[in-house]
């Protein structure tokens, strides 16, 4: 069983992703254990690392409209770094039992019918508070909105590129989550659960 | 504890709420029930039951520019239905544990603490299949395919129109579960757990 992890910035997706690896004892893999799995196969990591899953809303009009500035030549080789982060993930999906946070893992395995796609969002206040939290700070909740937001579109515009889907659509997953409602543990669980059920199916 | 239930046309979500409510012990209301209960407080149930979730395409942009054509006068009173709609289904969330079947019922309640908003949805072929099984008739996949995209169009311009909100957005929803990988008995143990959660947290 292949559980992908797509997740808003800040809802917490990640660590329920590893609370969830260890209820079940199956393998994690993340952007930067995906990155060390890329670096093996002799692709640069660090490629991985800044354009695994985002793109910019101006690189996403240059590219889809074929007009890449000349100044921007040599550009991001997002194609290069897409089909080598696919075929990673491919390989990691072959080996078993696993959970995949990000990358879009979602649409690269579409078809298979031992993967199951979960979606974790929380509300802006939730995201905010987890931030805040993660960098020990107080207030500054408008730049932390921001980043959010900003980091949210990187995704969604990357996502958009390659699959021509949209980001977040509750269609394209299995179990969605409100974070900011359950606790972490608590959608571990409830994934816990729905594994279960599909592995009595299998 | 509030349930409410937005379901693709198709999806099977009518009838995951009737599992719940059995299993759960809660009351359940849908379209029939909640235009019953508009009927004793003084309102047309056949107003509610025709346009009590669906707008076209037409009525939509007609209202939305304010310009209604002649010919269309008197049209359906929809501020009227929905706001006796919004109130019947007040008065059946203040009466306690509940599941509510479609309506625009998470949007009408929002911000109350005791909801639980779950989405169902279900790929074509599944809801197809469904359908198929229900009318007793084999093949005429395209105009049943069909049928189904009108009706959830119809739902989306009213939600869109009473709540720009876009319907179906992962967001809105509290837990929303892909009924064409589990099944009807499953999707309700799966809320039932959520529900319990809920519960344990209040």
């Amino acid at each position: 069983m292949v559980i992908t992890i797509s997740r808003e910035t800040g809802s917490g997706g990640h660590t329920i992703g590893k609370l969830l690896a260890e209820k079940l004892g199956y393998a994690f893999y993340d952007k930067e254990i995906v990155a060390s799995a890329a670096k093996e196969m002799g692709i640069d990591e660090k490629l991985i690392l800044e354009n695994g899953e985002n793109m910019s809303d101006q690189d996403y009009i240059d590219r889809k409209s074929g007009l890449i500035p000349h100044y921007k030549q040599p550009d991001v080789p997002y194609e290069e770094i897409k089909e080598a982060q696919d075929k990673v993930i491919r390989s990691i999906a072959d080996k078993g039992n696993c959970i995949i946070v990000g990358r879009g893992a979602d649409y690269i395995l579409r078809g298979r019918s031992d993967v199951l796609n979960v979606f974790i969002h929380a509300d802006m206040e939730h995201r905010v508070r987890r931030v805040q939290r993660h960098e020990g700070v107080t207030g500054q909740e408008e730049r932390i909105q921001r980043e959010l937001e900003q980091k949210d579109r990187s995704r969604t515009m990357y996502y958009r590129y390659f699959t021509e889907r949209e980001w977040g659509k509750v269609e394209n997953y299995t179990l969605a989550l409100d974070a900011g409602v359950f606790t972490k543990t608590q959608c571990a669980e409830l994934i816990v659960k729905a594994v279960e059920m599909r592995v009595i199916i299998e």
